[in-house]
């Protein structure tokens, strides 16, 4: 039997995207987005979603840029940082001691600590509701060479994490389950 | 040292959303989705990205609705298969054994067996390139009794998986790492 929770937010898994993107005055900025994913193959398209009253929003409105930054575990600390506090109330680059690095293909920094990072270019926005929806063509994706599997970015490597919102905390990756476009032919 | 991979649709975590329609004929269709997440908290809405070419496509575009089913690992072989093939080959629900259930809601179907539903209907369509992406507004959440903490879904129970795109492989949740909101305070 299911129990009806009537109208909210919940999908598992949810991400934490750290958003990078810099101000009027070139400060650099970065936020913690749990509203996104891929969202086109071609071009390879990466959705985020911000409220208007965010630092971010008027940066990435002002520069049409953004990147998306993936964090490890063992930057857990920092990017929840990231989601706490405003760009407008403190230097978070400064307070977290991590390294802008601007972009050579688009007008916005990444992280120099974070293991994968992509580089985008705002190409729509859509406005929702509360949020809205930023839609970034992914020019590049930054991998740290220690992080492969060959010629992969290695999950196990990288050690991203996801929000759960249900417990308001994070869990990590766990185990390989299976193969896809693969197990599915047992049916 | 980063290396530079060109433009790929590369996140973690990317999702495995069972997307739940109707096609003409009000035969059940079931399509598995990875390129998707929340985007706006008020409305409550769900983004999920589908090339034309899918059956499921047209389904939603005639409807206006569609339900994403979230699977528990138990259900990895009946959401891969409902990634490989098309609904207007075979018959999903048929072949898989699952029960398409008729939303009070939406003009759609959810999935008894899934854990965890979301009845949506489609509010916007954005065409972004192959892919269009439709924005769900979520009416109703439903979750299987026996999948609580209390009075919130419970994700340790629940058991959903994530898509690797750079292995092409499933990956379960693994270990409560830290509370959101609360770990950052340590900067």
């Amino acid at each position: 039997m299911k129990k009806s929770l009537g109208a909210h937010t919940i999908v598992y898994p949810s991400p934490v995207f750290i958003i990078g993107s810099y101000d009027q005055a070139g400060k650099p900025n970065a936020m913690a987005v749990a509203w996104g994913g891929i969202c086109c193959s071609k071009p390879p398209c990466v959705a985020i979603s911000l409220r208007k009253a965010t630092y971010s929003y008027g940066n990435i409105m002002a520069r049409k840029a953004f990147t998306v930054n993936i964090p490890s575990e063992k930057l857990i600390i920092q990017s929840d940082y990231f989601g706490m506090v405003s760009g407008r109330d403190e230097n978070k680059f400064e307070k977290s001691g991590l390294t802008a690095v601007r972009s050579e293909l688009v007008d916005a920094p990444y992280i120099a600590e974070f293991p994968l990072v992509l580089e985008c270019t705002c190409i729509h926005t859509h406005e929702i509701g509360l949020h809205t929806q930023f839609i970034g063509e992914i020019l590049d994706v930054k991998v740290e060479e220690t992080m492969f599997d060959g010629d992969q970015p290695d999950i196990q490597k990288i050690k991203p994490f996801i929000y759960d919102m249900t417990s308001s905390s994070y869990y990590g990756i766990g185990q390989k389950l299976a193969l896809s476009f693969s197990i599915g032919k047992e049916i």
